[in-house]
């Protein structure tokens, strides 16, 4: 077998058998293959596309040419929880303590934000003290003791996709619906997951901008998901206005503390109460689906939730005294309102457009080794649907310098768009 | 402008800009665009093909990527002449001198072999003493003094052809059909031709397998010739079996010396006898084209060919002592007859397995810095169409060990086919 043939394959536009993609994942990995080659064989794959027998071989090499992390001896119920990434999505921070309330064990890697879209890394580490980097052992015993970890990706997990995907952003091949279903299914496999729930976001400001790509995409994982023996649900959710009311890193943190304490801007709990029923039906361990809503809602009301997420914030050496009394985090030096210039409803929160107004304010990296400055973000105080008059507060900006703000509130009011219509939105599109 | 917006359009199939292919090569030949990069944007040329404003566009940008040769000091009817390629091809060691005794100067610039194509630069170097190498400005010298030179490229022609041709090698991207005209292309108008005939050749020797193909190519360059204000000739040849008596590199050196004394294997003479017309018809300086046949038997005849082919070897340092008396040359220490095991006529004489035949034998190069056996190769004793009884020779193998000529007999053996059939071939299929 060799690369040359390989390619000459998938330009022609043959099906690649099993064999030659885990020689092209191997070699490629292991460097016997260049980076030359392998971009013109993910061009043509691009171009000419993957059959499902194609991306599941892909996906399973993958996954399979780094560490794979084995949690069977801790539970068989462990579900995992993704998100295809989104502007202000701090779903993880809140759906992670309730599902652990409820006895679902959760152990979750998260990824640090990149571009537009956040990483729940990032905002778990603005919580000072909160160390996301302890060894796989004390991963597991705090799964063990306390029923819930949340750490960053440590171990050596999937490391051919991480080389692919470096490779297609320089290419331009981001946007290859079989690369991006084989990149995301490669790494919650290799993450040792026995089912999965994603959260499959479309819009302005996610991967996937239309309806129907997201749709397909989620078919294709729910499909993979499925041959790899991981019971795999989609949950698609609306990414064309930022999710909940903050943007940022310790602003994202602080909402997630009172949506946990039952104060949930309406999307976002959409969103929650969806992804906690399917991670719950998945366990196994809750046969009455009808009552799952319930369950949700009285962990939130009777503490239990908030209480989880105190103690997964202690146990990982963070200072509960911030949980606790949230104005304590430090905050932006620069805090500059966003007024309305006319009467009228909101239409439009382009997310796209907060997001790149949140990347220049220093929320996220541009490239992978910028630093982040955890105080800056956005507040909205008025959403899609939302009464508007003139010299209302739209939103507030949270800056670390006075150009930077007054540059953010040029791109805040460009991605607000006031008309006469009171739009009713739906955030949850489709469960697949 | 950047490379991934390049990149991305020719992956959803879009017309590249003139400035997009410009700044494409230019950033390639000076390393500011990675091989990767250049990799990915090849494939998509390949699996989504190119327009002729783009084919244009990229061998304008390749032939202005380096020296551009300007012989207009020297003649305006300057024609330049070259193959796609072929086993047993010394067409230009014969062409060459025939049209420089017609008057019309020739100036060209001969690449090495690669693969089972021969290169008439090193069969140029199997004469003693010859030089290739010689200086533009000796160049010029002796096409002025006895009107023609014969050398191997020296100047900075096309470095961006060199770059992407030596990639496409590597990546499955040879057999493009607007990769193979720019680069061709791109060469021949670096060198300076005024106006070029082309033999595209086609067969199991030849990049084009089948006539279809040959037929597109040749039409391809045409065009770009045409656009490019080069007026373009092509003449489209038989490459199924090998052209004349010979393969290797003193035997067809020898075989040329025949050629230019009037004794030439038919096909030989049918590709000639093309050439040389269509050369005299683009050089303006013979209008009543129905005379050129005759006026190339005459220089043939009366010895002024030959005579301008040894004030050639003797111009560039050969010592013309081997071209007056051939049995000079030295011979390959083995020499081991192909016999028939069976009676009738050759119905085949399969041009691609007597290449690789060759290239075992030591012919040719399989990579770029292997050295080359200037005594060894193949000499046919018979040829489609003629009649062969059991215990014939078919063919001489002249190897420099007795293992390579046992291997060679095996191969030589299955490259012909004795069947009851007497077929005759055409060996120019058509003018373009």
């Amino acid at each position: 077998m060799n690369i040359l043939d390989i390619i000459e394959n998938k330009k022609v536009g043959k099906e690649l058998s099993d064999e030659e993609i885990e020689y092209f994942v191997q070699n490629y990995t292991n460097g016997k293959i260049t980076d030359y080659q392998a971009a013109a064989l993910i061009m043509a794959i691009c171009i000419n596309g993957m059959t499902q027998d194609e991306i599941l071989a892909l996906t399973m090499s993958m996954a399979n040419s780094g560490d794979i992390l084995d949690l069977s001896d801790i539970s068989e119920n462990i579900v995992d929880k993704h998100s295809t990434g989104g502007v202000g999505d701090k779903i993880t921070l809140i759906v992670a303590p309730i599902v652990a309330a409820l006895g679902i064990p959760v152990a979750k890697m998260s990824g640090r934000g990149l571009g537009i879209t956040g990483g729940t890394a990032d905002k778990l580490e603005s919580i000072p003290g909160y160390n996301i980097n302890i060894s796989i052992d004390e991963f597991k015993q705090n799964i063990k003791d306390i029923g819930i970890s949340l750490i960053t990706q440590t171990m050596n997990l999937a490391p051919a996709d991480k080389k692919i995907y470096a490779l297609r952003d320089t290419i331009s091949c981001t946007n290859s619906m079989p690369l991006i279903a084989s990149s995301i299914m490669s790494k919650k496999i290799a993450a040792g997951a026995g089912s999965i729930v994603l959260d499959v976001t479309c819009g302005s400001g996610a991967f996937m901008n239309t309806k129907e790509d997201a749709k397909k995409l989620a078919k294709l994982m729910a499909l993979i998901g499925k041959l790899a023996k991981r019971e795999t649900v989609c949950v698609l959710t609306d990414m064309n206005e930022p999710l909940g009311y903050s943007v940022g890193n310790t602003v994202e943190v602080v909402e997630a503390i009172h949506a946990l304490k039952g104060n949930m801007a309406e999307d976002v709990k959409d969103v929650v109460l969806n992804m906690c029923i399917q991670m719950m039906n998945l366990s196994g361990l809750y046969p009455n689906a009808l009552d799952n809503k319930y369950k949700v809602m009285e962990v939130i009301e009777n503490g239990k939730a908030f209480e989880k997420f105190r103690e997964l914030v202690i146990r990982q050496g963070g200072d509960v005294s911030y949980i606790d009394n949230p104005e304590k985090f430090e905050k932006a030096p620069i805090i500059m309102p966003v007024l309305s210039e006319e009467d009228g409803y909101v239409e439009e929160l382009d997310a796209g457009k907060v997001g790149k107004a949140g990347l220049e304010l220093g929320i996220g990296r541009k490239q992978k080794e910028d630093p982040i400055d955890y105080r800056v973000g956005l507040i909205f105080n008025k959403k899609i649907g939302d009464e508007v008059e003139k010299g209302d507060v739209l939103a507030y900006i949270h800056a670390n310098s006075p150009e930077k703000a007054m540059e953010c509130v040029e791109r805040i009011k460009d991605a607000y768009k006031i008309g006469d219509r009171k739009i009713t939105k739906k955030n949850i599109i489709e469960i697949i």
